[in-house]
């Protein structure tokens, strides 16, 4: 199965798709969108938008995983975020295609096998899993690999319960 | 000009679309969509993507106008409005419309004369300013409204100031 998992934020939003095929995986595409704060909000999350829209036309992945994203107490953050999230979400939608959450915890636990894996031991897990030659250069593009890694190696049901 | 206005929300997302000719506006649609949380995420939001896409094809606004989101103390709840407005932006932003933004205070002051109006008031502002039978049956309804009266009836350089 193909996933593309998505590391969603206004500024930089990562992403990368995941090919498994009995139990290993390897990367098609990764990389991070940035955007200034000179452009005008709508822009801003077109890019996202168009650019998630552009990959699913390109590699077809069965389903779109997100990190839940942390919602800590800054509220103008969470809004913001939120957008992003909106953008990459209908993107999806309007492509058909299912998408899943899951907790930092779940990713970490999945790609490091413990939950409170710190952001490099990510790397370096995504790294060794898809057999990069290095580590991704932004933390956004390892979080969207690590998120897609997640839902590609999920067992079925649990994959279910997360969409 | 034609001013689409938008109030967002996942569960109730309001929108009203308000025509000005020589200081004066009328409403040529408004309403609200809903969905309930049964639904998939990226599926409720592309109700409103969908939504804000038909009225552009079908009104051909000149801007879409979002009044600024109360970010308050709860960050689930800003998460949830910013996807809400994401999918909203996403759309006037694939059609090249631009968005502008007007705080409550600024879009109350537009259409009750103060920016500290209540609810009540605005409702029965935007009644009488559009000549509407009813007050809108709904907040979210009256709220959209409202936020198209107010950039309609924007001068021109604080309009632009607003995008």
């Amino acid at each position: 199965m193909k996933v593309l998992g998505i590391d969603p934020g206004t500024a930089a939003c990562g992403f990368g798709i995941v090919h498994e095929n009995d139990g290993r995986v390897r990367a098609l595409a990764s990389g991070c969108w940035t955007t200034t704060a000179r452009e005008r909000p709508e822009v801003r999350l077109r890019v996202i938008f168009d650019g998630v829209q552009e990959l699913i036309a390109l590699h077809e992945p069965d389903a779109v995983a997100l990190e839940e994203s942390f919602v800590g107490a800054d509220a103008r953050i969470a809004l913001s975020v939120g957008q992003a999230r909106g953008a990459a979400l209908v993107a999806a939608a309007t492509a058909g295609i299912e998408c899943a959450e899951y907790a930092p915890s779940r990713v970490k636990q999945s790609v490091c096998g413990h939950g409170r894996a710190d952001k490099g031991q990510v790397q370096r897990m995504v790294k060794m899993l898809l057999a990069l030659d290095e580590i991704p250069p932004t933390s956004h593009e390892a979080d969207a690999l690590a998120v897609a890694i997640c839902h590609a190696l999920m067992p079925p049901l649990a994959r279910i319960a997360a969409s």
